[in-house]
């Protein structure tokens, strides 16, 4: 039996097929009898709102049965994969007339399609919107495989004992349970992800298999696994695409070394697949463009990789040579735009507040970085980390812009250790050491540093932390040992910030509630916790 | 019995409780023996992911209870208000474990809470969240007064045959349905929401309250009716605040008054409700920043309004002189800065090609306006249409740049259509008659007009509508009478578009299908409609 990891790109159902078709060729050569791949494989995940369009639904059928046609290639083997079809089952009366399409997953052999399940439990929190995009299914499907019964269930549910087919499944006395995932990443989701595997199987043999790659702000992360009836791991895969016997998982990995490949991962495909293959970014010789830098290297090779450096009045000497510094450990281009001409030529034309000051050297620098982008088609990376795009540090169409935002659901106390990680496991100071250990800041007014106007990073993240992934109120916070004016005031800065993030560039998610789709705030409110 | 129109802010109680004792006050003094609110009119509606908070929910409770404690002020009285409630009830299975609450409606009557009930059908297709956002009720309520028996309803309650209490409320007899509602304008609705209301009905009296005023890119149109049981209209109320009585629309609007009236109401309340006083926006003496302008001046006065002239080299002189009159005729304050300087001195650091030579004007123009609008505490207007924004014809962090966007879900023939009919009803030349026949165009080149790359509006906005508004594919418009190739174009256009849309400014939603959260597609996809 084979754990089958793609990693499709939304509606490219050719390309999509081919990744299948190429592992379908390998499970057959490798005489498995079942090969197994992850939640709607064949269109892509999440579809959004083209799962209500009739012609991407229709696609995927057509797919469907063109993949069913082609397994004749691969006599004898079994395929169970992921794909729209349109619904004939009855809406819930509680859906919209939009949602057409089931969430399905076919098993195929030999010309056929065996049978055809759709996922039951459709998640509707964080990012997904699968209540809203497609129609649940109400039966469950077992298949006969070479003498042994095969069960499906798909990604959700199995995460809730309520509607879960396992008593089903038991009752039939099934010999495997396969399960079609579209997991994204968050951190430390892994054990998690097996724990739940185990609940469900009740003492059943269970395979989760889950997609890999970028798709706009979430990253899969594979990790297909396979649980005997005694539910101990018996296999494990990575985060690449491959069949099983590929990609096993030697031992565990380091948090921060898969963090490392998500980001890496997050940044390359939505690179790859809209069809773009070189970054820009403003390098300032603080950390976060350091590390954006060198997850860009990591995933598109430091030759298409441009950091500039656009320095001003008021830069120190640091800057200056800490931005070279990286640009040469990490060995892409360099190039030096003073802001100077622009900046004075603008001065004479208005007269600005000392706030208005300080942004305007920003928002020069995001002009000069997207004429360049404009001008020889290159993504502009924005360099935020979470911290600063939770409390609002950064100036809106200055150094918040960009196509692409690396590192924003990465706090600033994560981006140093992620840094000194990523320095000691390549055996290299990638990231200069004196921008790791330097006090960081913007530098738009002399002597500025971060902590003129921010709390130390150390106790910002954890009141953070507490506000937005644990959804604490502010008495809650107060009793874990925090200054109540604190954070009142971080709170405030987090509120005040929602109508920039709401332009922000999407970036990577990897906790739990990241900036983006998944967390959704009216930006008019006067609501205040307390 | 009185139908009451609030303007609630999201998770403002007081200034909400307010509103609606002031009305339950003036129902009281005209003996009125019901007054109806619209949907959560207590807390603002949508929440959000606000309903997740444990906080947020206790408040709602806690000022109902205080509402039911003041109800004594108005013996005799009973008072139908939205809130949202704890939810005692299990969630459905399906649902997540974030949502804690039901979005409810209470009879309150001297100093009691009577009952209260839980909306049973959950939108969530478009701008619409609930089903994220809360758990479902699953019982029906009816109140007696003065003998009378009413039932109530939430919203999309009354949408869905399916799932109606209208057979229940039937049976018992009941003499009146109440429902309360948060329905958002788009062009048209009126009559829909009649047709609606009249089919549940079956025959009983129905009393339709709607919500009033903005909240982000919605706004709640009012219009809030009554039908007696043999489905005549007997009342019908206007957009703005207040009972029944105060604000009876007199004949129907024309559908352009109605959409100002719309378009002024969302930037009004949008600034209103953040706290913020002042606008300014770029005059390019073309039609959309001069309805911009004047959206503007009606929404927050003339005083409150700042135009800016920001001529470069290529700018014609009709193009200042235009500026010039539309700050004239609405009685704006104009000034005029050129951004020769900064051109020059970017020009002098970088060599551009020509499509960023273009964008940099428009980005040295929005670093002039952010720079007043953090000096002077202006918000910033784009005044982007949605033909532009759909097809991506702008510059991200130049013209589209801005905390609000008045017309971003207007298309440009909508534009001259609504500048002509200002003109008229004003009876003055509020748009300068030049601004709206002249040949558009962004200046950004000698003797650039937007049909160098862009099909006639009148064809961009009508193929745009079967392709946003309807989905449909490329075969079915061809089959409308378009040419292939063309709506193939804009299709592309479209889609190469999707990220700056990601990262535009929130504006007001008139249409079915707006580019705001009701519309929610991925920006990696290779899917080409056929």
């Amino acid at each position: 039996m084979g754990l089958a990891q793609t990693n499709p790109v939304v509606g490219d159902f050719i390309y999509n097929q081919e990744q299948i078709l190429a592992l379908c060729d390998k499970a057959h050569r490798s005489e498995l009898d079942l090969v197994i791949f992850g939640e709607l494989a064949l269109c892509g995940y999440p579809l959004g709102d083209l799962s209500y369009r009739q012609d991407v639904v229709v696609a995927s059928e057509r797919s469907l049965s063109s993949l069913a046609e082609q397994s004749i290639r691969f006599p004898g083997l079994t395929i169970l994969v992921g794909h729209v079809s349109l619904a004939k089952n009855k809406r819930d009366p509680r859906q919209s007339a939009d949602a057409i399409a089931h969430n399905s997953a076919s098993f195929i052999r030999d010309g056929k399609i065996l049978g055809t399940y759709h996922k039951k439990r459709l998640p509707n929190y964080d990012v997904f919107d699968d209540w809203r995009n497609f129609i649940p299914g109400d039966s469950n499907l077992i298949v006969e495989i070479k003498g042994s019964k095969v069960g499906v269930a798909i990604c959700e549910d199995i995460w809730d004992p309520k509607i879960s087919s396992s008593e089903f499944f038991n009752k039939q006395s099934v010999d495997l349970i396969a399960v079609l995932n579209g997991s994204p990443y968050t951190r430390n989701k892994q054990e998690t992800r097996i724990r739940v595997a185990s609940e469900f199987a009740q003492g059943t043999a269970i395979a989760y298999v889950n997609l890999c790659g970028g798709q706009d702000e979430l990253v899969f992360d594979g990790g297909s696994f396979m649980l005997e009836s005694r539910g101990h791991k018996i296999l494990e895969s990575g985060m690449e695409t491959g069949l099983n016997s590929d990609t096993i998982r030697p031992v565990a990995e380091s948090e921060h070394k898969t963090l490392w490949q998500v980001l890496v991962t997050g940044l390359r495909d939505y690179l790859n697949k809209t069809g773009q293959s070189k970054v820009i970014l403003g390098l300032s010789g603080g950390i976060d463009s350091a590390l954006c830098a060198a997850i860009a290297s990591e995933a598109i090779g430091s030759e298409n990789v441009l950091g500039v450096a656009l320095p001003s009045r008021y830069s120190s000497a640091h800057s200056i040579s800490d931005a070279k510094a990286v640009a040469k450990s990490l060995g892409i281009e360099y190039r030096e735009i003073s802001i100077e001409g622009p900046h004075a030529a603008f001065e004479k034309e208005l007269a600005l507040s000392d706030l208005a000051k300080e942004n305007i050297q920003a928002r020069i620098r995001a002009v000069i970085l997207m004429g360049i982008s404009n001008s020889e088609g290159y993504l502009l990376l924005s360099t935020g980390n979470k911290s600063e795009v939770a409390v609002g540090y950064s100036t809106i169409y200055g150094d918040s812009a960009g196509g692409f935002a690396p590192i924003k659901d990465v706090f600033k106390t994560d981006v140093w250790a992620l840094s000194r990680w990523l320095n000691r496991s390549s055996g290299k100071e990638l990231i200069p050491e004196n921008s790791i250990s330097k006090a960081p800041s913007a530098e738009l007014r002399p002597g500025q540093v971060d902590q003129d106007s921010l709390p130390d990073y150390e106790v910002l993240d954890q009141v953070l932390k507490h506000l937005i992934e644990e959804v604490r109120s502010i008495d809650e916070i107060v009793t874990l040992g925090f200054d109540r004016e604190l954070i009142e005031r971080i709170d405030q800065m987090v509120r005040n910030a929602e109508w920039k993030r709401s332009q922000g560039a999407i970036g990577t998610k990897t906790t739990e509630v990241s900036f983006g789709k998944g967390r959704r705030v009216p930006l008019t409110t006067r609501f205040r916790t307390a």
